[in-house]
C-alpha cells in the first residue's frame, strides 16, 4: 500500500492494491480481472448492495464527499481508478492531492460535462455534430436557430442510457423540452441521421502506448446498449479512421486507462463519415465482447493501464456478438449456459428490474453477423 | 442460501453461494469462475494468509475439525466443494449430513488414500502399476518381492508434488526408506520406466454427462509440474483411451464435478501404453490451460457441475504450453505480461518461497509444441 509517505510512480508490482471508485458491473468485472494478475483491489461506494463488493474483502461504503473515508481510502491503496464517469470533481480532487488517481481529473471533467467534451473536440480538430450551449430559454431559442432542427436538447451532466435528453422537433416544443430536464445546463445536439453507431475501444498507457481494440457495431433499444457486433460492417478505411480518432482524443486528454469513444456513421456523398457522439472515460459496454475474443480483455487492460504495467495485446481471434441481458432476460442462465462457443458473465445483482443490465452474452459467430435491429 | 430446511436438489441459481473448503490457488480461481457467472463463495481455510480470502467478502478462518464453525457455514452456502484432496474424512462427513457435497465422500476417500485408489483401479478393470501394501517392514519384504525392483514406496496419504515418497532400488535399501516415510502407511508400487507423462481432466455432472479436456502432456521438475503442452504427443488414438478411462473412473466414483487422472505411457512392444498413475478429485495444475484454450475453463466447468448447471463445452481451440512459474519466476511478470498470445495468471500469495506455485502463464503455439525437457 503506498500511503503519502511513498513514490507515487513506477508500476504497481503483484500485491499491490487498486482502489475502485463505484461498485456497479464495471468495477466488479475490472476486479476479477486485476485479482487473476494477482493485484488486490478495494471497493469505495455509497450502496453497500452493489455488485463489486461481492468480490473482494476490502470495501468502503461511504458518500462520495465523505473526506474521512476518502482518505482512509487513499492510503489503503496504491492507484485509484473509477468505473463510472460521474465522480465528483471535488472527491477526484481530494484523492488526486493523495494518491495516483488515473485516468486523470481533466479527462473525468472532459468527459462528464457534454459541452465541455463538445469544445474540447472541436479545439483537438475532431468535428462533432454541430452543437450549442443552453442555459436558458432565451439560449435554446438561439441554439435552435444555429443548430436547427430535428435535434437533441440533453443536460451538460449525469446522463446515462438516454436519460436527461430529449428531441425537439419543432420550435414550439422548446419549453416544454427545456422543462423536461429541469431546466439544467444543457447543450442542443443537431439530430444524425445516422446509418448505424459504432464504438472504439482503447488503451492508453502513461508512457504513451495506445492500444486500439477492433471497431464495435452498436444496437441500442430504448436508449440502452442492446448488441455490439464485432467487425462492424463498415469500410476498413472508416474503422481505422474512428481508431485514429480514438488515439487522438486518448493523446489530447494525456488519457491513462481504457477509453470508449461513440460514434455516428452517417452517408456523405456516396460514402460514410464519422461523428463522434460520446467518450466515455472507463471501460465501456461496447467493449465486453474482448473479454472472449481478445487476448487481453478490456478489464485487465485498463489495470495494467492504471497500474503501469506494459499493455496485453489486443488483436481480436473472432467475429464475436455480445448481446445484453436486461432485466428477466438473464433468467435464461441455463439455456445461455448450454451454447457453445458462448461466454455467459452475470453481474451477481441483488434485483432484478426491467431494462436493467444484469449480464451479457458473447459468441463467437460462424457464419456472418446478423445485423438486423431484431436479431 | 440453502440452510437445513430447504431442498439440497436442483441447480444452484445466480445469487447462490459456493462454499470452498481450502484457501490455495485452485479455490481462488474457482471462486473467480464463479464470480463471473454470478455465484458468491465463501471460503473455509484454516490460514488466513490464503490466497483464496482476498477475492471475496465472505470467509471462515478456522479448523478443519472446528464443528461450530463447520455448521455455520453449511448454513451459509448451496453446496460445499474443495480444492484439495486432503479433506479430512470427518469434516466432510459432518458437511454432507448438513448441506451438499460434491463431490461426494466415496470420491474423497478414494483419492485421498493410495491403496484405496489402487485397489479402487484394480476392480473398475483398469490396470495400474502393480502395487502392494506395505504397513510394516515386513510387508514391505513381501512388497518387494512380488512388485520387483526398483519401486516407490509412497505413504497411502498426505502425499502431494513428490512429498511422502521414497525410491528404492536394492533390498538394502527398504528398512532406510520405510524410516524416511515415518513408517507410516503406505503402498509400494513398481517403478515405471515411462516414455511420458500425460493426464486427463474432465468434468461430470450430477446427470451422468461427461465433458472431457484434451489430453496434456506433462513435464515434471523435483516432483513438481513444471509444463502442460497440448495435445499431447501421443497418437490420437492412445489420448482417446486416456478420455475414456477417465469417463469411466468418473462414472465408477458416480462423481460430480472436475477431475483429473494421471497417465504413465510406457512402452508396449511397438507401440505404447497407459498406467494410471494417480487420481485427482479437483481441477488440477495440468488443467490450467483451458482457461485460455478452451470455451469453459475447468475451474467454471467444476463450479457449474457442483451448482447443478448445464457443463459448458471442452473443445480446444488453440495448441498451449502452459508453464507453472515457481518462487521468484513470477517476479518475471512484466516481461511475461509483454508476451503476445499469452495469458499470465498470479496467485497473489504474500510470501515467495523458491519452488512454491506463484502464478502459471499459458501461450498459444503456432510453430508446433516443443518437448525438449529443458525447453
Amino acid at each position: 500500500m503506498s500511503g503519502q509517505s511513498e513514490p507515487r510512480t513506477g508500476a504497481v508490482p503483484p500485491g499491490g492494491t487498486i482502489g475502485m471508485l463505484g461498485g456497479g458491473q464495471l468495477g466488479r468485472m475490472m476486479i476479477l480481472a486485476a485479482a487473476r494478475i494477482g493485484l488486490r483491489s478495494h471497493v469505495f461506494c455509497p450502496d453497500a448492495e452493489s455488485p463489486a463488493f461481492d468480490v473482494t474483502p476490502n470495501g468502503t461504503v461511504a458518500a462520495y464527499d465523505d473526506e474521512g473515508a476518502l482518505a482512509r481510502f487513499a492510503e489503503q491503496v496504491d492507484v485509484v481508478t473509477f468505473e463510472f464517469e460521474n465522480v465528483p470533481a471535488d472527491t477526484a480532487a481530494f484523492l488526486a492531492e493523495r494518491t495516483r488517481l488515473r485516468p486523470g481529473a481533466v479527462a473525468l471533467a472532459t468527459a462528464q460535462d457534454r459541452l465541455r467534451e463538445k469544445e474540447f473536440l472541436r479545439d483537438a480538430g475532431i468535428a462533432p455534430a454541430p452543437f450549442a450551449a443552453v442555459a436558458n430559454l432565451e439560449d435554446l431559442a438561439s441554439a435552435i436557430h444555429a443548430v436547427g432542427l430535428p435535434a437533441i436538447l440533453k443536460t451538460r451532466r449525469f446522463g446515462y442510457d438516454g436519460k436527461g435528453q430529449v428531441r425537439i422537433d419543432e420550435q414550439a416544443e422548446a419549453a416544454a423540452a427545456f422543462a423536461e430536464i429541469g431546466h439544467r445546463p444543457a447543450i442542443l445536439e443537431a439530430f444524425v441521421p445516422f446509418q448505424c453507431e459504432v464504438s472504439v475501444v482503447l488503451a492508453r498507457s502513461a508512457d504513451g502506448t495506445n492500444v486500439t481494440y477492433d471497431v464495435a457495431e452498436n444496437q441500442h433499444e430504448n436508449h440502452i446498449l442492446r448488441k455490439s457486433l464485432v467487425p462492424a460492417g463498415i469500410p476498413v478505411s472508416l474503422a481505422d479512421h474512428a481508431r485514429a480518432i480514438g488515439s487522438r482524443i486518448a493523446t489530447a486528454l494525456d488519457y491513462v486507462g481504457v477509453l470508449a469513444v461513440e460514434f455516428f456513421v452517417t452517408p456523405d456523398g456516396d460514402g460514410m463519415t464519422l461523428l463522434v457522439n460520446e467518450i466515455a472515460p472507463r471501460v465501456h459496454n461496447s467493449g465486453h465482447w474482448t473479454e472472449l475474443a481478445c487476448p487481453t480483455s478490456q478489464f485487465e487492460q485498463h489495470i495494467r493501464a492504471v497500474a503501469g504495467w506494459p499493455l496485453g495485446k489486443g488483436g481480436r481471434r473472432f467475429d464475436v456478438c455480445m448481446t445484453n441481458l436486461l432485466g428477466h432476460e438473464a433468467d435464461e442462465w441455463q439455456r445461455l449456459a448450454e451454447r457453445p462457443d458462448g461466454l455467459l458473465h452475470l453481474y451477481g445483482k441483488r434485483e432484478t428490474r426491467n431494462g436493467r443490465k444484469m449480464g451479457h452474452f458473447t459468441e463467437i459467430v460462424h457464419n456472418g453477423l446478423d445485423r438486423s435491429p431484431q436479431s
